[in-house]
């Protein structure tokens, strides 16, 4: 099928590269000339493509999809579909997508998952969106799921999809932050004698074999001992909005928020909440302050 | 090579199973005339073995273990080899080590992953002792690990496998905890049609594929929507170990300790802690409490 | 000074009481005709009242507040001042403010603290508004609070009064919990002969003294081992407001979101994210699971 | 009554002090010759003392504790009574309770609270022991207690003491770590003009006025900002007791572990927990790394 994309960045042209490998037409663009688009701007875009487009986005989530979507509301025609591929919060998408029903342009949701590895492997695709559209745009995301059984689902209406991305990244947060628990222990024993080798040794049979344990062994494997990488980490959203969600839904989630807590912690140097509990000490104890 | 088993319990019994496929001599032998013992006695078995010997032990850890572990060291002679299977903790194994050692009898601790899968799969076994005993035990090793490259690894000294079990078990905790909180939100959400399908999904191309997905997406095929399952989830000894190293080792665990926590907190029916928050509740806001 | 007080529910009548007692002419309005009101709507409690008036809402926070705010907004006059004394989210505050100034009238929240012993020790207020505003309302404010130097902070525009006891209540919950954790080794522990004693003894010179701490005592004289109260507790909406307001500030609140969870999860029957764990037990273990 | 006091630090001292000022006749030792030790050794100490003899220890738990205990066990005659005051772990207690029984000495056990401010204010006392030593010891912790009611408790046999006092400083824990919260929260607002003034207006009237809250308060009249306060704290050791014993006993902590877990994460430089998350981003999603 004819396809637009719109972000050229790192996910959006590898999706690009696939979606061609798999027979389909995809024209680019992307605000930077350096980012190989095809066309200069929106306009020509939407001129290139055969009515009715379909138009996928993979652009920063916020106010450039935000600016991004109303300027499609302004120039696309009835009958055109827009997708939004990016990490968008799912309570945007209604948003989004009323928007463009006022002029009968119809939208999707699609949260992705893969990394830069989903070019080679394929991407999983997380869908909210009608039926009826979903089966519009099914031989594009035949060409961008894995070659498997799996990697593909209708999750529900528009939302769905992202709501469910916004989930499964949740998840990866637990799994990253207790493999890192583990690593701490595992390094500072003093009877283990390599790390390393037993994270490789997990790779198979036993029961937390997985991808991101096969990665962890790939990173020991370029800097054994992570030397080279410093011990904090960033969030990027996701998270965040499942567990301001599970807040409204009374869902309480001790491992997703500790997980994003122990994020943001590495992200602060001088902690006012510390600084409360070393004033107390003091004060009651006559503990000593280090003094800045 | 020849080995004795000691405890034919589910995971004593596959391995005997595995390792006689593998082309093994195993005796096997255990306190219930029930479980298809080759032997009848502790004596039995150590008359049928060759010296030097090599006893595997899967024996319920703690005073089972104990025991064995004793009576081992009177009956068996110099130059042979008890192997400690179980899900014993690594702070006994020196102890054992130590009591077979004044007899020179030797110790090794294999700490083993894999459920009850692993008679068909093969186990992660992770292995503490010397170099000179890993290398007595390897044709063993070599036939219970999975047929792969990784799955068996020489974790270090005596207790190093045990350690690393516990380590291991500690982030199946968090893994498992991680896939629950991600399960509540998509089961509970109005968005989202079918958490099954969604699961199902992610074992392609998901950043979290995992042989956990996979069988949480096996337990959602046999029972949809969990409804058989009670919500609630036994501790069993090693993440509480791990929590208790770390807070001696320094190590913070925050998503292993709330992992655990959840599964103690399912256990307790009606917990003193949340009384005194509603008897205070009661107390400055008047607010109703439920009496019983 | 001459007020009207909208919501004589227990905060609302008490408030009420104290102002009297204070010298100040309080006229009360209520939905409810049980309520002991003094006018029977609305319009006849403004007609009631001398120009410019001074309102203070105590209404439940949500549609409530939203509902009463909207129709003050209508019958109010130019130079009036709305009060809204309820536990109203501080980021509806500014809606609140904005729509009664389309209108000429003046908005204050403030915040505050005390439950039923308010009435009897004061309240502690925290103001959100303009100074001049602050010093209208002060004759009122300095009879609600409490007689010494503390117990009424002025703390900073629109926002800040319901900001600050957002906060206030998070620490409250994170102090309660930690009570009830104490409160429950105690209980569970063969050492301690009696805890009602142990805490009646840290009333004075302990680190933990606190209002808190009185008031268990106080819940364990009047049922001791407190056999008459369900161990589960609601959540009223600040902690829970905090946490998300946290979320996007950056800032983690371990000890501050444990305490909702601890709550939320008391509240579930059943969890979803247990009948997993156990689920998975079962899968990859065989584990027995309560099936219900 | 007469006391040998052993240990004339920062506690010990003011603990002669409150005592002599009541009173009693105490003789000090300390190993330090600048310590204002009244005798020069031990043996010293327990030939100034009248049998049969009360000996109290205010030496650093662990193994001066237990040095002091064993030398004590050899020196002391029948009859003789030990009191440990210190911050001795609640299992070590009945080790140097068997210990100095073989030797007919008595043992207690005396959790102590109140930091600097017990010379004036009076210390909070736990004890473990027998009734009759209770009595016994009795007059000298009238004299240490605070001057009302509360302040002292006899909690129990052996170990009582010193499990209650852990107790209530893990209950410490957890009130500071939600004080730390809430200030942070408060300190990065922009709404509110100054967390100083809100914490003063707390200590009347709020639900959460407390002796820490003094304290923060006094702490923030020395350094506003807390601006030379850095911004970590030490964990003193019975917050970790507290929550290792609970693993044992099945109750989960979340507060207080998450208290702790925070003060830990404020020790550690560069965590291999956030190095193993970082490496995995950077993995999966070619996020860029920080490089050290």
């Amino acid at each position: 099928m004819q396809l637009g994309m719109i972000g050229l960045g790192k996910m959006g042209a590898n999706m690009v590269a696939r979606l061609r490998e798999g027979g389909h037409t995809v024209i680019g663009f992307d605000l930077s000339p350096q980012s190989g688009r095809d066309v200069e701007s929106l306009e020509a875009l939407i001129e290139a493509l055969e009515a009715p487009r379909v138009i996928w986005l993979m652009v920063p989530a916020g106010k450039p999809t935000d600016d991004t979507v109303e300027r499609l509301a302004q120039l696309l025609d009835e009958g055109d579909l827009v997708v939004d591929g990016g990490n968008t919060k799912f309570t945007d998408d209604q948003r989004h997508a009323k928007l463009l029903a006022e002029h009968q342009i119809g939208f999707m949701d699609v949260g992705t998952s893969g990394g830069v590895w989903g070019r080679e492997n394929g991407y999983a695709l997380m869908v909210g969106g009608t039926q009826q559209d979903y089966e519009r745009l099914l031989p594009a995301l035949q060409t961008l799921k894995p070659q498997g059984d799996s990697g593909l689902v209708h999750a529900g209406p528009v939302g769905a999809g992202h709501f469910t991305k916004m989930v499964h990244n949740g998840i990866e947060y637990g799994m990253m932050q207790a493999l890192g628990e583990g690593y701490s222990m595992l390094e500072s024993s003093e009877l283990v004698d390599n790390p390393h080798d037993v994270f490789d040794s997990w790779r198979e049979g036993s029961v937390i074999r997985s991808w991101l344990l096969d990665l962890l062994v790939r990173a020991l494997e370029d800097d054994e001992g992570l030397c080279h990488i410093a011990g904090n980490a960033q969030e990027s959203g996701e998270a965040k909005w499942m567990v301001e969600t599970a807040l409204h839904m009374g869902i309480p989630l001790p491992v997703t928020a500790a997980s994003l807590f122990a994020r943001q912690s590495s992200q602060i140097g001088d902690p006012n909440t510390m600084k409360v509990v070393a004033a107390l000490r003091n004060q009651f104890g006559g503990h000593a302050v280090t003094h800045e």
